[in-house]
């Protein structure tokens, strides 16, 4: 079993790599919900839903969200009738907000919901929420709290961050099956998510952080940086804002307690040394994920550098 | 003030008509609620939708239900996560059931929700929901018990039937501004809708009925039938089994306690001795509404006969 932490976009270039080299039925793929938002009564699970759609072949790649060729009927009309419509909710991706809630409203788990969403699509693999309870990324600004979406999508990421915090992860529990798939996996992958909102929140969830550390099986990240930028998305503001180093030896620092390995990108060659120093071994790749080419071959580096270890 | 008594498509014609007659600002429309359902967690109001969207300009008139040149990628979405998906709910009308459903959830009335949706559609008339209470239309069959909208949508009307009943009716109120638009009416108008399952729910909440037969101001109904056979829909069936006589007389003896005037077909002329009996006075004319035509026609028939009275 090969366990995955990740959140929505860069992970799911990853775990699509992935998905191309390991047999589907032993990934067992933890999320992040902390992105999680209550959208006109309907529970929207953006990373889950990425993931989901990604292993199902549904994903709009292009856009990095949402289902490809997907329509928006509804969300117009939900224009008109006033609501905000910032958060871009398709009529085939409603369906599965629809889904969710009810199932949820009607009493399952998020994580029962999930695994009734993906088993209809087909996903072989198993695709774990973090936590079944309501965990809530707040993004603190000179204006007040906005919510994570709030910062990514509506505001896209503009405002000043003076903080950030998971809401109500004290008190969550890992969901049923996250901590049994740290401790039995042959190896766990830390994707090039967010480390502060994607794999911040997975990591604060008591019980989870623990668990990685004690895992003896190799664990191995990849770098969501490039020098001092993001591939893509708010990483670098975000790991400004609470005070790490807005590089790949940041990461490592945040991971450096559980993480055996990372790949990083060939222009960081030079904080190979600093890395190292933390008890990380640096390797530099090309991290870059554009086409299905360079997602697979990403893929088999990591797990080369898990094969040997194993 | 003109007060109408509507369910959903044959009622939707007569009040299309009449909204090309009169000053929409004039027009309260009191609507049936009993055929509502809760689908995917969302309330659906059938009869409420069906008249906004007539006066929206966005009913699908060929069809007789939902919005004009609507998409169904959502529910084709819901049909492949395994729901049920006989009750064909469009994107666009998909927008204005989450919009109910919101609504009503953060406390709104039905009749609060429902003045929302239509002001946003530019709908001028007063649409009124007889009740805010949930009142539910139930169809005793051989095999059980079953809703309106899975005996009328899902089963096509092909189960027997022994009885219906509406659930909740006796407890329910009704909707603020119902009574008062009965009693402030310069006249009452009874679409031709179902006497049973579409006029039947409103006569039973209790209060309605007693108001409607303290009215001075002329009331005039129009007959949902020709000969034994409803315009369209169920009626005939519903009639039959609630032992109402299936003809234009039988539908004149269920309004006969306060109905002044019923408009009938021609070919029902030979039933017109019989009526009159009852003391409801019938006036005989072309009742069929398939053009915009026909439909201002039969508006202004029952506006002239209401004219003189007033």
């Amino acid at each position: 079993m090969l366990t995955v932490l990740t959140g929505g976009t860069g992970g799911a270039k990853l775990i699509q790599g992935l998905s191309l080299e390991v047999d589907l039925r032993d990934l067992a793929i933890i999320c992040n919900t902390a992105d999680d938002l209550v959208l006109y009564g309907l529970h929207v699970s953006p990373d889950l839903d990425t993931i989901t759609y990604t292993l199902a072949g549904l994903a709009d790649e292009e856009k990095g969200w949402g289902v490809k060729g997907d329509t928006f009927a509804a969300l117009e009309s939900m224009r008109k009738y006033g609501w905000e419509t910032w958060f871009k909710l398709g009529d085939r991706d409603l369906a599965t907000h629809l889904t969710r809630s009810v199932l949820l409203r009607e009493g399952s788990s998020l994580s029962q919901a999930t695994s009734r969403i993906r088993e209809t699509l087909g996903v072989k693999a198993s695709i774990l929420p973090v936590s079944d309870d309501r965990i809530e990324t707040r993004i603190v600004t000179p204006r007040g709290e906005i919510s994570f979406q709030e910062f990514f999508v509506r505001d896209r990421w503009s405002q000043e961050v003076k903080g950030v915090y998971f809401a109500g992860v004290e008190r969550s529990r890992p969901a049923p099956g996250v901590i049994e798939a740290i401790q039995s996996a042959a190896a766990v992958i830390v994707c090039p998510s967010n480390p502060v909102t994607s794999i911040g929140p997975i990591l604060a969830v008591p019980g989870v952080r623990a668990a990685l550390r004690e895992v003896e099986r190799p664990i191995v990240a990849v770098s969501p940086l490039i020098g001092g930028t993001a591939v893509s998305g708010p990483a670098a503001k975000l790991m400004a804002s609470m005070g790490i180093e807005v590089s790949a030896c940041g990461v490592a620092r945040a991971y450096a307690d559980f993480v055996d390995t990372i790949l990083i990108a060939r222009e960081d060659e030079g904080l190979r040394g600093r890395i190292a120093e933390l008890g990380v071994e640096p390797v530099a790749t090309s991290i870059l994920m554009h086409s299905a080419a360079d997602k697979r071959r990403l893929a088999r580096e990591v797990l080369a550098l898990i094969g040997p270890m194993c």
